[in-house]
């Protein structure tokens, strides 16, 4: 039955993340350790304290890897109170790349590669990376150029190539590797592979500047010059490398979803007040209709945003494929929140660049995710796909 | 819990209905009884007939009345349908503004006045008008502005004024007049006052020209020249008429959302096989990703249009007041719906600006969406207002 | 030098056709004989005579056949007060088909076919059309799919095929028809023929009911059933149908911008005069912020617009290839000027979408304009198609 | 009589420009000498030499003060060509705000001023900055809130307040102030005192952290601590302040427009480089339409910036009051080349988030001008007040 009431545990989870935040997070934002590459592990060690203190680590893991194992929906909830604060799903170590990395290890991986790795993972012992995305020519937007080999050379994969835009690669311990297997010299197909980090054999190049600053350890270009991990180390099944990303990019794009909300309701909130102090031309901004309906455009935004977001987590929920959902999702999501932040930069005025509010960055932030996990346009051409010989429904 | 999927009940309400619309409704599209000022009202019996055959009469009044008591979530599933066709809801007599009208007066009116005009109205024996707005400087998209007057004299009031864009009243047996009462030479306030169709000193000045054309007796001008009606056809109580309109725009507002939704479902599945047939520079159009684009666009802005009426609709289920969450909805709705509709002509190029398909009209028709019920500014001019003063949430 | 001031020669061009269709065309736009295929020929006959009177007929053509030899610029000027009347164009029978027309006519014929058909077209005694687009699967906007054929028999080229969305082919006197020329069984390519109306062989199936009205005798349906035209009624060379179609095409385009450009204009002075004295929620429309501003886009819009138009009209009077340009200001104008009329009827409310003001009307003729004459996407193709290969500039 | 054409002058110049840029600021793009606060001073000096041997230093300013004497159009020209590398500007130290400055001095200040401080301007042997925006509940969108004071106490005023946004603070040489002269106890309205930087009394509290980083010294927050400067400092009359500022804000508002149009072009240059270069989905970029329409659009949003900035230059270039046009000119050219910036990342999608190219720096910048000299809105506001009680015009 249609039907927008949380459940009790879930007003539970909301209230609690709310005041978690509110409480011990919020006042850690001018904690001098972040920089333009995100937070520092030092200090994201000291936020997963916080958050451990409070039961509030990890809570996408099932209880047995120490979360809350939470649904999707209940993950709606609460990552977007986590995103309130930038800081926030740092400390509850639910940010990109780790909880979908987390997700693909609780669904996929063996007891063993658990017990290796998703449990240091879910403990916030270690962060880890997700190593997909190449430098042109290679696998960018449409992963099948995937360029990255592993060649089998006895017990051992070698693996040799180039990867960028990889998130939180400095200073992982974790690393997942998606790589063209080679066995017996044919390509068997991409491959996901597991390497504790560093590794000789990872040449971390540089870390890139970008416009966001919100993950730790920034974004790296990393080169594999031989690197070697036991044959073992093998996510699954060799050549079902893209199946088990699918299982990780859906629900990771939503999660995404989920937090920029929780950020873009706070410069929204920022801009409410602000809008409601500030005197212009002989009355508050807000009584301005030109501030004012950007405003109401503000909470329309944000309120299809969660229905987006709450509908495709249900769907998640079910079970389903959920790909035209995430998809949709994060199209509408992404560019909803982005004019969210726009327009709460533009009813600051010059304040609305600066520093001197989190509007700005949250700003920049909320760029970069209309590009990270699949630019509007790669979805909306994936959807259009979907409607080729479709009929009238 | 949230939840998204259909009850046993609604799945059955959407699977009949859709197909009363395919099988009965949508044929009867060319009939030529159909002019500037809507169906005639010898058609408009015609598919009222079809419908009460169907069960499918006036479904959202209560069995009391014949209909099936539909919640609004249940509305939202049953109206998109009958919007599949611009004909639906005037074969299912849920169309503005018998619809809202049937609702206030299940909602509001005397057991006395529901035998009276609901029953007829419900039967699709009448049809109805709401009078309210007035040409300037009366009331229009700001109801203070009223100028319409009910002067008690005697056992009657005797109404004097002029209305504007009153859907429905050429052919109405029933009016329900928004005017300020005067007894005793003071004024009482906005008053909702009923009379029988057609009436002396009621002079139906002309039927307007608009850019739409759905809706049974088009919009007409209105003057009332001494229009007497009795005391006791007072709708409630004297001075109370706006707390009672507030009774019907709400829901009012949402079914409009609803029927449109269907209409530009409509649109979209004609766009999408007409790309999928149409070939230009050596491909089909839909290979094209200029038009494919706009067509996953489509798809992104009917779902949310769909999730942000069905949240409304269970706002309204819950007895709660949906005055914001329906101001939301009609500016969501309405700019998303007519962006397909939009999108659908630009698809269809030279084809999409005839009346060889019904894309042209219903893009027509939700451009006055835009406008009916009040203007996007409107209510975001509306939604600002609820901003002020409000902190962080 | 870049400079933006008018000539002697325009500015009295201009006062001269605006005081023309403030004090003659404008008391003429209640005449009944407006339909919604166009106004009548009467209609027409009647306002070219008032026209002709003032020394404004087909202003564009030489004056060896009755014209001012209007450059570019001139024409900008020109009909942009010409278009600030719907009939304005119609009246100094300069509005599409015929003005592009008479200029591919006066550019191209040879001086036996502009006596025969240039003369009359250009005296307003007859109109013509321009008989290029097809119905699927034939030309549209892709016109390497053309299908009609005109077969080489003896003296005569015998015609088959249809055509679709033919401008003012009900009632006109000329065709002009674009054709494969079949010569010796050999397909000789898109060739320009034309054809004295009627004529035994052109069937006009019915005319298009379409979301604009302005064009006389509205959009028709045209079936070629066996046309003969004698040999000697070819345009120029077999096989250049294109080139000269592009003779016609770019300024053809451009000449709608200006026109739509000066109803746009009307539009607009209707809503800021409307704005001006309209009371809403305490005070006139224009001192809400939601109001003036989308007048201020408005305005910033037209001056683009204009600018635009100018531009393009200057690169042609240089003689230079102004494809580019003309694409750009297709674009660039038809959705300024489309976001000038929507805006308006926004701000008229109710009134807006009715025919009470010509602003409905206006909305409607303009969105007809994105499609009319290649739609934005067609144009954004092309310039796309530009820029492959292009380096910085 | 409208033309678009370059003098041969302006051609020259362009092509100077041009190649300077090309040859010797691109070069230097990648100075290590630049950071969040703008280039070093250092840096600065070291391109201004660059431009000062070139003959393109302060090009503006009358050949009197080494410059070129620039015309309005022909700043357009030369500073659009600047902006093509966001160093150029700062090279020929024609950027915000030292460029305004200058044009306010050499139009509005006495002989002796000139000397005193345009001459080393020009020269580029200091920098300065111009004080007038406050932090709230002072001057900002709105200057009739002016809070500084500068009292007359014998030969000197004494000046207090704070100041904030102050572009280029921080290493300045010379401050415009903007404050309410107090003379015997009395408000004589807003004045401009120039002080000598560094000065006691001056205290520059920090510099903002902002979105953008192209002006050297950054943003500055200044407090005045009864900053004493002799009455002689007043530039021009006692409370005429706002009105010398509007010699300087119309043409420093179309200056900008100027620059950034050259840096979008450079980011739209890079983008057309790459989508020709990048290969997905087994084509290059630019023959994906979800691409190549970004840039047609983007070659159709250049074009008309530039237009408009070309017509408010020649309005200026009459001596004719340009607010209305600078105003239109400021709104559709920010936003114009933000989504042109804005396209641009998406079509370098992840590298374009990152500082791997300029498209990023760019696209910070350009977000920053829609605010800088008055956000659109402040804009569209002013324009919405022209159209109070305009007719039909």
């Amino acid at each position: 039955m249609i039907d927008f009431s949380l459940t009790d545990r879930e007003t539970d989870l909301q209230t609690r993340t709310r005041a978690f935040v509110r409480d011990h997070i919020i006042p850690m934002e001018k904690d001098p350790r972040q920089g333009h590459h995100g937070p520092s592990d030092a200090l994201r060690r000291d936020l997963n304290a916080l958050a451990r203190r409070a039961g509030l680590l990890s809570p996408h893991c099932s209880p047995e890897f120490g979360g809350l194992g939470l649904t999707h929906r209940e993950r709606a909830i609460v990552f977007e109170e986590a995103g309130y604060s930038i800081l926030g799903p740092i400390a509850m170590h639910c940010m990109s790349p780790d909880e979908g990395n987390m997700h693909m290890l609780e669904a996929v991986a063996s007891e063993e590669h658990k017990l290796r790795w998703l449990k240091p993972l879910a403990a916030a012992d270690i962060r880890s990376c997700f190593a997909m995305t190449e430098p042109a020519p290679g696998a960018g937007s449409d992963p099948s150029a995937l360029s990255t080999t592993a060649t089998l050379e006895g017990d051992h994969f070698v693996i040799n190539g180039r990867k960028w835009l990889i998130t939180g690669a400095d200073g992982a311990g974790l690393m997942i590797i998606m790589a063209k297997a080679i066995v017996d010299g044919e390509d068997r197909g991409a491959t996901i592979l597991f390497s504790d980090m560093p590794a000789e054999g990872i040449v971390h190049e540089r870390v890139l500047d970008t416009i966001d600053q919100s993950m730790t350890g920034g974004h790296g270009v990393i080169r594999f010059d031989g690197l070697k991990v036991p044959r073992e180390n093998v996510l699954g099944d060799i050549g079902r490398g893209f199946r088990y990303a699918q299982v990780r990019l859906a629900p990771a794009r939503l999660t995404h979803c989920m937090r920029w909300l929780g950020a873009a309701r706070r410069a929204h909130d920022i801009a409410v007040e602000y809008a409601n102090r500030r005197v212009a031309f002989g009355k508050k901004l807000i009584d301005h209709e030109g501030v004012g309906f950007q405003l109401a455009d503000n909470e329309i935004d944000l309120h299809l945003a969660r229905l987006a977001t709450w509908h495709c987590a249900w769907v998640l929920d079910q079970g389903r494929d959920a790909r035209v959902e995430s998809s949709m999702s994060k199209v509408a999501v992404s560019e909803a929140l982005y004019r969210v932040a726009d327009r709460c930069v533009q009813v600051l005025g010059g304040m609305g660049v600066t520093g001197d509010t989190l509007v700005e960055r949250i700003f920049r932030e909320i760029r970069a995710f209309r590009i990270y996990d699949g630019p509007s346009e790669v979805h909306r051409w994936s959807l259009a796909r979907g409607l080729v010989a479709k009929g009238a429904h």
